[in-house]
């Protein structure tokens, strides 16, 4: 029995698997693309304090085969001339792979995106981008799928138009947008929601326009890069640091190396380890890496890692975003304090929204974000809805069923641990779990308060429009059996605090109804 | 603004982000280690007709610091010597990207597993392996992440003791038994119902023996490799097909690349494009490769995909085993015909299973198996559950809530659409979710019947029970009141059908219960 072994590009890879990167249909694929692209260009922006101004422009190309064209247009740093071919014709080449906040966390969604227009329709995708606003490069590109490398079919330097500086992307791809249009447009507007500092314009195939106009102009600070956490690093990490690091001696290479240590914790950690502080780290033996990773683990009184790296959507900008979407009667939002998994910090916040114009319905309706980007599919495998639908007992915060409840989720970390390549579904880490759990209880227990108080305003009002219904009838028959004038109730409501009004529409209500 | 721009390996992809490979907790990493290496072994048996024999052995090696040692042994067709560091120390390097039904599929995740077990113990993984069961190779391996190669600590050949071909992995990992124990086990209980001919041992550390003997002695026909199905083919796999062929013309290279096509249908796809029969395949240009792929797209006359290279479970082992587990009071299975999605060949098989030892519960009970192997996590994000719970409105079929009804579905293909690579959850190909809604149907419909029988025996019972019980009150009150003798109304009980028994029945059910 004779069996072939072969090694395949991660470009192959990816290409016999796109269902794991969120490409599995025609509907599907065009709702990906839309979003890596677009959370490339919000990227982009954000990275270079930029207002982004994003414009998206979807148009049929050959109806009768699902051909769409795509082109999405950012006024981001732009991407250098010769790195275009790279970053959007190979497969796990990427500008991101520090230890900092983004939407992009793989290095593959824009170059999946190409990669699956090249696969339905054999025509090369054009990329232009500039980074100074006086030239811009020009390419078109296929990827050479079996070598993971770009074919580079043409390219060109250019004057840049009106001082353009930002990446324009554009290719033709098999789509579905009927069977996607709603996912897309619920895409723009909670985008919108959670990025108040960015316009978004998309045209679609049927020449609508959809303009989302930026409502607050400062950009939020670039999340910046940090040094790793000692608790996230493992050994081949720490083998990678001890190679890159300039420091002569191990106490200074865990100073400089790492967050959260100082002389005091070096010095601990190392007599755990059984190293000494003088070793040069270039000359660890396997044994000695392993025993300071170890030596990690074990030690247990590292300070949390810090959060000022994060960039999380803030209390104000979720408020404003829920309102204007919902206009709902009761909202609440928890922000919680910053907390870390692995060694990367993160931060929950969570809102939870009552009534307007919430659909009711018998689980709560859920809207997930991560580092500042919608999650729209792939729902039920999200740590979020472990929680919101599977933990918490909403009917212990007096939340009927079916209700108009909404419940808002964001996380944001330096890593967000997605369970797919497509980003949409967060894994469920404890640590993550936890906070989750505890910001919509907060969240609960002050829905409960409202909830409570409208119950009880509802009791009340109840029981006066009774009186108002019937103190008028009993007034009357009391004054017939007397034989005497029916006396005027009017006052007699007024000082039991019924408003007249609640009298007359009681009265009408009555005149209205058929009697029980 | 300066960003930095850089490729990475398939491996140091994976290392950074092995959420999406299914290792994100200690617990669940050991369950994908197990589950990852055990279905490489079955795949390694039934390629080569071998009936499986699998030993799988888990030790604690430092019970303070989590770490286990994890060892799997298999009589397979042995990887060679000289394949051994490529096949485990290199990411997406397998034997496994045929045209063919696998367990494996993404050439990841045996190498996953040790990946795992070096960053989180920095130890080597140990690999014997030999083809003849004359001599065997021993291999100790590290990953280089950075370069996705392997580091050979050290080789050996040696004669293979007393005749053993197959391969067998030992490596240490950091691991959670107890979070992850209860998984394990039914991994194993369900993998030996839908392999029957395997014969599964685990020892675990707490040295308890949990074995499995086949109960089958016959190797199902091993999965055979099959030509493309035209409806599955895009651009790129026609590139590399035209590349491929040795034929001389279109006609010919259409007939003998692709299942499905022979004179007639060649000449009319042919036609369709607006290509010449006798074109040398070689010499097709960009635009004609385009052409040639949507005139398959448009043919829409194709035969479905040849389904004999599947292996399905069948439905007399489904029955079987799912009799052996649940011992349930009502079983039926439905086995679907072959269909396929995107050119890939599947055949859906689905039981519904009521009573007997299933648990109450209000949605039904969940068993999924997707070529062969159970899948135990993520379930809410499977195509499955989506018909299962939501499609299905099981009350249609008169069950009720909750009911101890246990719903399983299995599907077999030469390409299952996995969402993630830890291979725990099918995306919804509108093809195949029709097929298991079909098919679940049809066990509804059978459920229907049996639970209306039963309903209408209940009825009977009861109303005869209620005969019992009152027809020697009513006797002996007549009696009286007429002042005769009570008749004996054993007789007319009898006529009406009610045995004595159940007479008895009534009247001590009566006597022990206090009056409504």
């Amino acid at each position: 029995m004779e069996v072939s072994f072969k090694a395949i590009s991660p470009s192959e890879f990816f290409y016999k698997n796109r269902d794991i990167a969120g490409f599995s249909s025609p509907a599907r694929s065009l709702y990906m693309s839309i979003r890596e692209l677009v959370e490339n260009s919000l990227d982009a922006a954000e990275v270079g304090k930029i207002l982004p101004e994003i414009y998206v422009e979807l148009s049929e190309e050959d109806p009768e085969r699902g051909v769409y064209r795509l082109k999405v247009v950012d006024n981001g740093i732009g991407v250098p001339g010769d790195r275009i071919p790279g970053a959007f014709a190979t497969v796990l080449y990427g500008s991101k792979y520090g230890f900092r906040q983004s939407r992009g966390t793989f290095g593959l969604g824009g170059t999946m995106a190409i990669l699956y227009g090249q696969i339905t329709t054999n025509k090369p995708a054009k990329v232009a981008s500039s980074t100074d606003g006086k030239h811009m490069y020009v390419y078109e590109l296929m990827i050479d799928v079996v070598e993971n490398k770009p074919r580079v079919i043409s390219s060109e330097r250019r004057p840049s138009p009106n001082g353009w500086r930002g990446t324009a992307v554009e290719f033709s791809l098999e789509a579905d947008y009927t069977g996607s249009r709603a996912k897309i447009l619920d895409y723009f507007k909670h985008t919108a929601v959670v990025n108040p500092h960015a316009t978004l314009t998309f045209v679609d195939s049927r020449g609508r326009l959809y303009h989302y106009p930026r409502t607050v102009e400062q950009v939020p600070e670039p999340p910046r890069e940090t040094l790793p956490h000692p608790v996230g690093v493992d050994v081949e990490m720490m083998t990678r640091l001890v190679a890159e690091t300039k420091a002569k001696n191990l106490s200074t290479f865990l100073k400089t190396s790492f967050q959260k240590i100082g002389d005091k914790t070096a010095k601990e950690v190392l007599e755990q380890a059984g190293l000494q502080p003088g070793l040069n780290p270039k000359k660890l033996s396997h044994e000695q890496v392993t025993a300071l990773v170890n030596a990690f683990k074990a030690y247990g009184k590292f300070r949390p890692p810090d959060p000022t790296p994060l960039s999380p959507v803030g209390k104000e900008f979720l408020e404003a975003g829920i309102r204007k979407i919902f206009n709902p009667d009761f909202l609440y939002v928890a922000v919680r304090e910053p907390s870390s998994y692995s060694g990367h910090p993160f931060i929950v916040e969570a809102a939870v929204a009552y009534g307007g114009s919430i659909q009711l319905s018998e689980t709560p309706n859920l809207y997930r974000f991560a580092n500042k980007i919608p999650l729209l599919y792939d729902e039920r495998a999200d740590v979020a809805w472990k929680v919101v639908a599977e933990r918490i007992d909403w009917s212990n915060y007096g939340v009927p069923k079916p209700a108009p409840l909404a419940v808002f989720t964001s996380i944001c970390s330096t890593k967000i641990p997605y369970k797919t390549v497509g980003k949409e579904a967060v894994a469920d880490r404890p640590e993550i779990e936890r906070e989750l759990t505890m910001a919509l209880r907060e969240c609960g227990r002050n829905l409960k308060l409202y909830l409570s108080r409208i119950e009880k305003r509802e009791a009340a009002a109840k029981r006066l429009s009774l009186y108002a219904k019937y103190l008028p009838m009993i007034a009357e028959f009391s004054a017939k059996a007397a034989g005497v004038k029916t006396p005027e109730v009017k006052p007699v409501l007024k000082k039991l605090g019924i408003p007249l009004k609640e009298l007359e529409k009681a009265l009408v209500k009555e005149a209205g109804e058929n009697p029980e």
